[in-house]
């Protein structure tokens, strides 16, 4: 690909913020959209030129959309909902450019994976427990392929994790079950720039998850009889962090960039996400990552408390991806940040 | 009304906000100040052009207030502590032009009027109990004409809904008593412009209640001997909310407007807020409204992540109102957005 | 000093946000860096001017980095990291002008010498227990010196306090016994300008900390046998407050500078925060005081909703202390805001 004319993403996730910074890079902005979403993002055809309508799900890959997104010189962006809209498969054999790597994306979509990569970065990781009798203190069980929070659950014995899993209708072997390290969640949401060889660190925030979030506000004496937490993000909270923790915040990050380039060459292009908590003795414990832009970043459509260190424009996530690309596409190097 | 020269509110509640972004689209600013406050409001002279002093709550309509802001081609802009200084009948006979609709703001301070608009709205509400004796689960309490979250109490139990009635010295009949949904609380907050005939979404917040947000912070074995939960709003934490969601933000957020023509016409005016949880169903339940702006929006006086989708400089709602009152005034459209 | 070339600051804290404001400002920039964090301020040469290498706490009062800083006509800020590089002896011989005043600092090292400030400030307090028998509520003790909220804990009774001192290895007298007040944390940043005259409030937040913070997230069935809460602070969190406290903000405020003013004249200069809780009947309780920049501006590098109604420009806290020297400089004033 010699020049990038359009910026095309899936309505869903970031999809706003991604074609918001496009249009404001100057890209043509299209989104994918399933029928029941063009309410949403017709209303904001003053960054949205075009909206190409999917059945749904497995569409995005018709023939149909594929031509008409390669008229139009157009990269995908994708972003946390996408290969749960177009499967790995789909990603695989996608005929339109990506901003990124997909196979990063792949390896993202498997909890045994993705531990993998996490531990060959290099950063302090939760114990993973490989079966449930091993269970002796409280952990968090995800089911194998649960997006976003939904399906995880709790439990501190052998017997509790077995019992879930059987009400839950699976089995052991499906989850991950790991340890529940007590801190204080963090997102740490980074920009690796292939163009300008540097990693930045974009933003934090904090995920808002129900009903978890809101039965902390339940009085002690009411919530015992309540149900099991879930753990399904519904938002996000911005937040900074303590500035001494940025060292090993910038270093962790370093760490999974080199992973990456290891275990699923060429590595990361453009954003991804360590997902942690920091515990008290200011150890940062990282329990999962994303390998492209996420939710949080919406945040700071505006720029963010780390952005501004970097630039004198509002830079959201999605504004950086295009930046990239125009940057790229200026040096001749487009292949290095489309697979 | 054919020309607006300034813009008056009573100093309290987003007075801040509105009367700088009145100022930010060239109006005379005037606020309308208790004694007591005028050490806070005159450290703002910068952006508030007249101090106008009132001796208390029912001042506001004294003749000469009155005369004042007619003198002044003034319009007041009413918020949150509007109603409570000037009361129902003064807000139905205050002879100054108001943006918004007036009677909106009366059925918002009667809680059953409120629920009939909710309703109306076709948004999910919780489970009312027409008496205590039906009460089945946890539920909140709210006193009749009960402000900013004081006054509400959580039960599970028609004896529990009585007893502590009783030692409050009230009777259930002047209470609603709303199932307690368990989720993470949202405030969303709309601007519905008259002038360019569309719903927009200017930002989302969570309010920080004491002393329930406080309590949290309490390790459960202390926290059973402590006081009763109480819920008065004592600031706004910032927020944005699963992209997904602003499909069923939007459809309430237009259910609303819609229910609002039919029952008090000619409908929402401006700033309305719906304020909610989401369950972890993705559900999203809807407690209760505020028919003009609400405090959460001072979090935004430089623009939110939403307001950045829609403008290319800072718009708070403040500042959305005053941009609005200007629009109507070149389209001659005053008598649409004043009452 | 005459004139002002370069602002100064240790590599910790809030030092991006400083520098990045002096540079906005004008100024250039030094870091006082220690060999293990040039990692991290590296990445910021786009505001950072110099890097000058410190072996660790002692070093920044060696003859080799004052005559450095001399030469470069410095002025060192003063974070919250500070007092903990250079200590209070340290702090007082230091020969390069600081900005503030650093006979504050020292105060604020001391427990008890804070809590003598706050009573002389007038701000409401909580109650303190001159010994462990006299504790009757929920408390909070605080080792003195204890930094950042490490090394508090929480008791109910004499008992309790007693045999966790034991536990920690320290005495009672070594500590400061606070009544915990149930309420919302706030935090108030403060700019007290001596060249203009008057006192700004640029921000508020929340602070977030490991591991109560987390706790929290803990369903009630498991969180009975977790350790016990530290109060580590890992991060912020931003907040507004409801417009009427702001009355009581500024009384509270300037009731600070005016103690200062008699304790250790010449008082306040710059920023500094209060540190309290707001209760359910809206008082606000005041715990703790910080005499200099505090992290929690770290959220509001491109202004906050509290700067933006003084500024029609991004005023970080930092920002708005290279302001004030290169206003203190034009007014011949620095002798007034150096130390």
């Amino acid at each position: 690909m010699r020049e990038v004319r359009s910026i095309a993403t899936i309505a869903s996730h970031s999809a706003l913020q991604i074609l918001r910074g496009a249009k404001s890079e100057g890209f043509k902005t299209i989104v994918l959209c399933p029928r029941d979403r063009v309410s949403l993002y017709s209303r904001f055809l003053n960054f949205i030129d075009d909206i190409v309508l999917i059945d749904g799900m497995g569409d995005v890959c018709s023939d149909e959309a594929i031509r008409r997104l390669n008229e139009e010189g157009a990269v995908i962006v994708p972003h946390g909902s996408f290969v749960e809209y177009i499967g790995v498969e789909g990603l695989e054999r996608l005929d339109v450019p990506i901003f990124g790597n997909r196979r990063l994306m792949i390896w993202e979509a498997d909890q045994f994976l993705k531990m993998r990569m996490l531990e060959r970065s290099g950063v302090k990781v939760p114990r993973v427990f490989r079966s449930p009798e091993e269970v002796d203190r409280l952990v968090i069980v995800k089911m194998h392929g649960a997006k976003g929070g939904r399906g995880y659950f709790l439990a501190r014995s052998p017997e509790e994790v077995i019992s879930k899993c059987k009400s839950l209708g699976i089995s052991p072997d499906e989850c991950i079950i790991q340890e529940f390290v007590i801190g204080t969640p963090m997102y740490f949401q980074y920009f690796n720039s292939v163009v300008m060889k540097r990693l930045e660190l974009l933003g934090c925030d904090i995920r808002y998850e129900s009903d978890v979030d809101g039965l902390r506000r339940v009085p002690v004496p009411y919530a015992d009889s309540l149900s099991e937490p879930t753990f399904t993000v519904v938002g996000n909270i911005p937040l900074v962090v303590r500035e001494s923790l940025l060292v090993k915040v910038f270093e962790y990050g370093e760490g999974f960039v080199r992973a990456a380039e290891e275990l699923v060459p060429p590595g990361v292009i453009g954003p991804f996400c360590l997902e942690g908590v920091c515990r008290s003795d200011l150890e940062i414990v990282i329990f999962e990552f994303s390998g492209r832009i996420v939710a949080g970043t919406n945040l700071y459509i505006n720029g963010s408390p780390y952005s501004w260190l970097y630039f004198d424009e509002p830079m959201s996530m999605g504004r950086r991806i295009a930046r990239e690309i125009r940057m790229a596409e200026e040096h001749g190097m487009l292949d290095k940040v489309l697979t």
